[in-house]
């Protein structure tokens, strides 16, 4: 289904706005989208302030010039007003699980691999001023001690959250889909990472 | 109203637990609570990893034995049992702007401010090892610069997200209220989010 009354201000290659791609693919939803150059810093252009303050993608526009910006934001408008598939879980146990889990994949796989780019990556120069070493090396450990974690809760279950897949499961792969520019190798043996991932790779969502 | 059939695993020093506390002292809720004394590391413990492998308070232990984790899942699950009053918004569109501000309150003020405070504070050597003093530098400037934001924002309206107290202000509270642990003087000036802070500080759910 086609929504017309917002624009969708996004990158190709930022992990958060996929994060909205693959919530609007799973939904069946597409947007007007328009690409922001990150590398030029158009985020920072004062244009582009004016939409979003903060100066991040993904942001989307609505037809009165309002916006709505974060990535799990802009999910959630969606989420309430196209319900199917839920995304974001139902009843209220379900709820607060997928977003225990959406947390947990953002706050301990989604942001040290995120950290671990900014401040090695020759690209990330321009996003991240100083680039500091040690901290790269700091948060590539979390990501490979919580990696261990997220196996362990992974057995016997086919997602984050639990049986259904969920917004959880979109920001744990573009987490784990991060991991290469960040020179992060998913270690062997993780298997029940290893399935989760190919499991979600495989979905039409993924290639969003 | 009492609720008996969970515990809450808490600190007093720690703003993440506070966010939970306030939250509960918002709806007029109560739970029994268990103290982690974070110094001593008990969160580490094998005991308490098993109800939370990522380490944190806080933790809702149910009286089956599951638990759950992360500040805002937590009080989400109450939001979902107990939604007067609401505080994460009502309607598709507020739900997002809670959201939005939520996340702006949290990514932009709270972890900055809480990495200036774990990369500089004596006692925050055992939590973060190494710390590393030009990351504090970096966050103590971001949250300056977002405070400034922040204080253009609530030009105009009481609360982050509008006419509504809601989950945004409480995070933005324990964002403020541990500024001086991280040793970061608000600036003067900012008159706005001087009256925010005056206005949320003065609740009774501040002393939670």
């Amino acid at each position: 289904m086609k929504i017309e009354n917002v624009k969708l201000y996004n990158s190709k290659y930022a992990p958060n706005a996929r994060r909205v791609r693959m919530f609007l693919a799973e939904k069946g939803l597409e947007t007007p989208m328009i690409d922001v150059d990150l590398a030029k810093l158009e985020q920072k252009t004062p244009a582009f302030s004016s939409l979003n303050p903060f100066q991040g993608v993904p942001t989307l526009e609505f037809d009165d010039g309002s916006t709505l910006c974060e990535s799990v934001a802009i999910c959630r408008y969606f989420e309430e007003l196209y319900p199917q598939p839920p995304l974001f879980g139902l009843g209220a146990r379900e709820r607060a699980e997928v977003e225990m889990w959406q947390r947990r994949a953002e706050l301990y796989l989604f942001f040290p691999v995120a950290q671990a780019y900014r401040h090695t990556h020759p690209a990330a120069k321009v996003l991240e001023t100083p680039q500091i070493g040690d901290w790269a090396e700091v948060n590539k450990g979390r990501a490979l001690e919580n990696l261990a974690r997220f196996d362990r809760a992974l057995e016997g279950r086919p997602f984050l959250a639990g049986e259904r897949f969920s917004i959880a499961d979109i920001t744990g792969l573009c987490a784990l889909d991060f991991l290469r520019p960040a020179r992060i190798a998913l270690p062997e043996g993780l298997e029940h990472v290893k399935r989760w991932k190919d499991a979600l790779s495989a979905r039409p969502s993924a290639a969003a």
